[in-house]
């Protein structure tokens, strides 16, 4: 079970978002609150909170503190500021789509606000919808991808696409707590998920407060647990999904749907409707976000490379849909996903 | 061109082992002196000398600081000593084949000598023989390996099977130091290779002290690079291969062989020909050593993962022949490798 708070907002329309900042784990459980736009744009920029779809709803209630900033504004001023702050906002993580899903959303919800008086509060609503939405979402996830652990098994995952990637009980990782509640015995390996080791230090920490049994590798020990048929089932999350199925998710990923493919494991994406980019054919046309070289040169003020080396370091990568057992959605399941499966089940 | 020596003899019978700090680079350049074989001992188990060549050749100078303990003991009681010391020895590290290769070799040294005066010299020629010797293999590897570097072509290479890991200029680097020498234009992507960072740390810097062209990835990040066709060859050690032609080598090299064949790439071990274990009929019957939590959850002192984690922590994994294209020795090149073929190549 779930023991803490990714993101709440605290108080009403002149509160604040207070985050788990998620730099400090596994060594420190801190929270920090975010009370301007620029507060939360850093949080978002430097990973203090992560996960597609957390970062989704900590943008919308991002909206509302761009709100807050309004008070002595006409609405018509009031609105183009607040529009300013919203591509502010979504230019912090250029590949996860949930991040513009949930501003769009306060968007057109601005555009329904009529009067200025009322322009907080309605904000407001409209975020704690996305975030009971997304809380919901991870529910329905679990429940839906819970028969693909089966009992006595061994899952990998990859990065931490958990409750700390979003509001709720997460997108890879809630079928694990679904089926823990069910009663299912299972062992979960993660991938420690260089270079800012997400798996060691968040997947691994979430689920052991949650008592589920977690041992930690290092990336590269993956294919060979494959090779001794220690691994039954992949499950990871996707930051952007592209109408024919191709997946954007972690660096690191498609290596494993690679070796997913040529051990016959299952590979499961796990991830909300709203992951998906329709307007984007394949997965060719996600951008993918490049990070600083420090991260992996120098990570922890540990040189852990010659000074000035270069450094290739992409924050994701594209697994193709051919590769993909079934994608796991809040609306249902997609097995061997197409253009045409995925259109009919975002559609309805 | 190589800048340095991994290891030395300094002096003459009662001299020392000179040893290049590879705990340290790439933050600081400096040598440590081995004067006993307890001091060897632990610079071999933590990863002071590395590499399987390099270990070999450090194990044959161990036998002469053994020696030097044996000046008042008869000849009889002298052996006994020195092969006690030897069976130490081959307990710092399982895998690699070529320890208890040099150390067989300094062995049956020890059975040849008549009398205890000439002892310790018979000792040092001889293991002074067996650095010559790998310093040659090195340049034959380098040579028998250059035509599969082409002309503008980008190479992948994962731990450090270079300079570092032998006397002389490496095994999977060796290629690549003779390419340069022929004027061939080529990029590196090294590796980073977790736990212990050898790529990031010593392929990197080694590299770089040669002026190649290197760039420092993840491990997790070669599967991307193969799919953006950015990778044309992939070149690697080994710390023991089977008679049939499976390879045990550093963590994360199987993986790589199972991406090289999805993408079509291929896949290069370069070893000497004493890495070959002819006892061994299949990889399934090397013994893969498995190593601390602490080097993958705090690693560093970095505390990676939650505080008393299960970790999976193999040293090496085994990469079956069939995923080989070629093993490049210094006695000649086999291409798809059988057990018929690397008979009559060892053989020979």
């Amino acid at each position: 079970m779930k023991t803490f708070n990714t993101l709440q907002w605290i108080g009403d329309i002149d509160g604040c978002l207070e985050l788990t900042d998620q730099r400090k784990l596994p060594a420190e459980f801190t929270t920090i609150r975010c009370r301007t736009v620029e507060q939360l744009y850093n949080s978002i920029k430097t990973l203090a909170v992560r996960g597609a779809p957390a970062i989704g709803v900590a943008a919308a209630f991002g909206v509302c503190l761009a709100a807050q900033e309004t008070k002595k504004l006409k609405l018509t001023d009031a609105l183009k500021l607040i529009e300013q702050k919203i591509n502010y906002l979504a230019s912090s993580r250029p590949t996860a789509v949930n991040l513009f899903w949930a501003l769009e959303r306060m968007k057109k919800k601005l555009n329904e606000v009529a009067e200025i008086d009322i322009l907080q509060k309605c904000l407001l609503i409209e975020a704690q919808k996305i975030y009971d939405e997304d809380v919901e979402m991870c529910r329905k996830i679990g429940i839906n991808g819970e028969k693909f652990i089966l009992d006595n098994s061994a899952i990998l995952t990859h990065c931490n696409a958990g409750a700390l990637a979003t509001a709720g009980i997460g997108t890879a990782l809630a079928p694990m707590f679904e089926a823990q509640k069910n009663g299912k015995k299972f062992k979960v390996y993660a991938d420690e998920t260089r270079p800012l080791l997400q798996g060691a230090r968040l997947t691994a920490w979430e689920l052991k407060q949650a008592s589920i049994d977690v041992t930690v590798i290092c990336d590269n020990m993956a294919g060979a647990l494959m090779k001794d048929k220690k691994i039954n089932a992949i499950f990871v999350g996707a930051d952007r999904i592209a109408s024919n199925g191709d997946t954007a998710n972690k660096i690191g990923t498609y290596s494993l749907s690679v070796l997913a493919k040529f051990h016959n494991i299952p590979f499961y994406i796990a991830a909300p409707s709203s992951t998906f980019d329709l307007q984007i054919q394949t997965g060719n046309d996600i951008p993918i976000e490049q990070r600083a070289a420090d991260e992996v040169s120098n990570f922890m003020n540990f040189m852990s490379a010659p000074k000035g080396i270069n450094v290739y370091n992409p924050a994701f990568d594209v697994t193709p849909a051919e590769n993909i057992t079934a994608i796991i959605t809040e609306k249902g399941v997609i097995e061997c996903p197409t253009k045409e499966k995925i259109k009919n089940l975002i559609n309805h």
